[in-house]
């Protein structure tokens, strides 16, 4: 059984502040995923779905509460199947099965993995037979940012299988529940918004001028372990003269140098859940152009923040934003989009892009992201987190200072 | 252009030693990328296929050097075409191109992304058929251990959009190749495995019986990362008194105590190739069953060495293994396999299983994982790493000691 933790069913709003934010339970209790289930099973009776079989971490995860690192190995698949009505049925690999029965699941059926010439579908073709008949209409995610993690060949056999399923996407079922956060969940999204809050204010402390990209890199994955973060699963970034071009490389052995603006964006994890943001540093004295884009992308997340609110559109949150960057007479960065959900991934539904009509709602935690260039190859990216709450949003992340903090 | 790096192309065996390796050169040269698109292609014109198209992150970076922790957002499709002749052709986001053309391929393609009403398919779809004809013949990987990481519904556009394509598995060319490294790779799975054998020795130092399993997690992947490791990626284990049950679950807030036996598993990583082992600590006093299965464990892992050369199979090398542990009268662990490969994964092809054939060749590098149950819900794994050579094979990893060794 997951930790049981009793805690009030409204959101705690964080609010700024220098006061670390106390470590919230791990875990959920089961009324967490009770609530969760009855919310994809009133969606799927309005969309005449039998069943979702679900094949994801994080969907596995949302209703089962099954985390562990064992999703590095590729070798083996897992599968939840979500009836109509009645409880998830976990069907996975034999070594996991401990791991599951600490969550929600309590039907956990398990095969000797890896078996390469039956991977599970036996026993899932059965299972799904037994629960929702031979014709089942069943849910799988298919759209934008979901994946099948099975391989291809056993995805055509388990169709064999079950020659008169229907096989439909439920991505949109699947992006309405995780796009709303419970309250437990942005208590731990909260949680490590302002732990590595707490880590970048101090990292002029620990970071001086002639480090490597890569030793910069290592100290600060340090110092947010020390600071009690599970992992920093994500980190990109770099530092470079007057700005950084190629933001997703590793970091390389080349020392920083007087001129440098250093950029690190991270995605660290608590219990499972990410933050997602960056801060810049000047090393010495740097372009006043730096000077000047830091501003503006400043001056662009205070646009976005205001705007984003329930009843606002993504796209809205995403025009704030580049309105400012235009206004200012610059150009977007190349990221694609300004900001986006967060939570048990890194990057989630929605998105601030001018495509995205997402209409904001209360529990939604997103990132805002504006950036635009420095010059040639060079670019500002200013990033914070958000909670939005009926009256409009509060930052998760500590806002970062209002003048680019100066290195040595 | 990738670092370019001078080297003598014989594998450079490692030999087990107290010394620590040196750190190698990061990245590959580009005879290292020419040799595995040659070989790629040999094999593509043995099976008739006009191009691979590759979606996952091993293998684009297989192919062409994209070493980014930017594939833990899901938001982006990356796609990689190796045609039966000439060079790879990158389809990616706009965000990757800095990032792409760091590494071996040349024509980059890429699509202002996110777009989820075009995610790269109408450039991906274009660039195939002005590239391999309206009618190509296209190795896609379906078969075990293998993704599609991109959305299923776009696949099926993608096809759509190509209607006179075959998709044809091309899973055996993908494993054949990965499976037998480079003396490149291997110097860099030989540096990543020393570095983390001397943390272990290490660990009594750093860890003290009373410290919670997170503590522990926390203390062990600090010393990774002081050590030199880029990221450790993957840590499970645990401590429970006589030995632990489940072996992939988080670590607890419960305190170790006297009478614990600590697993620690790790996957850290190098230049983006792993490492993937194990050590076993007493806290203090514990059971003399503990000690036996250890010894267990100790041998079936060296009957494992003796039987992993050139010619074996796979299953010989797991059957070595447990001859040991049934002569003892004890039952396995569970687990599935004792053993797999490494190297840009934490696991790869082959498994050391009942019904893997797989030829051993020099070249390979392969864990050894005897496990075995201790008591009821309790088990002993133990996990080295080696590399196969003409003669036989070589520990990546220094020997565990023979003795469980203990702490306080």
């Amino acid at each position: 059984m997951a930790e049981v933790t009793s805690q009030p069913i409204a959101p705690p709003i964080a609010q700024p502040t220098a006061q670390p934010i106390a470590q919230p339970p791990r875990g959920f209790p089961d009324d967490e995923f009770a609530g969760r289930l009855m919310r994809a099973q009133i969606r799927m009776a309005a969309e005449g779905l039998d069943g979702l079989l679900l094949t994801t971490e994080p969907e596995i995860r949302y209703f089962s509460g099954f985390l562990t690192r064992f999703w590095e190995s590729p070798t083996r698949p897992w599968f939840l199947l979500i009836p109509a009505t009645g409880a998830p049925i976990a069907v996975i690999p034999e070594i996991g099965a401990d791991c599951m029965a600490r969550g929600y699941v309590e039907d956990i059926r398990t095969w000797a993995s890896p078996n390469p010439m039956d991977e599970g579908l036996s026993l899932l073709s059965a299972t799904i037979r037994e629960q929702l008949g031979p014709a089942p209409r069943l849910g799988l995610p298919m759209g934008a940012e979901s994946y099948l993690r099975m391989a291809l060949s056993d995805y055509a056999r388990l169709q064999a299988l079950l020659p008169e399923a229907a096989w439909v996407d439920c991505t949109a079922i699947i992006r309405a529940l995780r796009m709303v956060k419970s309250a437990r969940e942005i208590e731990k999204i909260a949680y490590i918004c302002d732990l590595v809050s707490g880590v970048f204010e101090n990292l002029p402390n620990f970071v001086t001028r002639g480090m490597s990209e890569a030793e910069i890199f290592r100290r600060f994955k340090i110092a947010c372990l020390e600071a009690g973060a599970d992992d920093v699963i994500y980190l990109v970034g770099g530092a470079a003269p007057g700005g950084v071009g190629d933001i997703i490389s590793p970091p390389s052995e080349r020392a920083t140098a007087d001129g440098d603006i250093l950029m690190l964006d991270t995605g660290a994890v608590f219990d499972g859940y990410f933050c997602d943001f960056d801060r810049n540093y000047a090393f010495g004295t740097v372009d006043q152009a730096a000077h000047d884009a830091y501003a503006i992308a400043f001056e662009a997340t205070e646009a976005g923040f205001a705007t984003a609110k329930p009843g606002a559109t993504c796209a809205q949150v995403f025009q704030a934003m580049a309105d400012v960057i235009s206004a200012a007479g610059r150009a977007e960065g190349g990221v694609g989009r300004m900001g986006h959900g967060l939570g048990m991934q890194l990057t989630e539904w929605p998105s601030n892009a001018a495509w995205d009509d997402t209409v904001i709602e209360p529990g939604m935690v997103l990132t805002l992201e504006p950036g635009l260039a420095i010059g040639p190859g060079r670019v500002m990216v200013h990033e914070e987190n958000i909670i939005i709450h009926e009256g409009g949003a509060d930052y998760l992340t500590r806002r970062a200072p209002v003048k680019m903090p100066q290195i040595g």
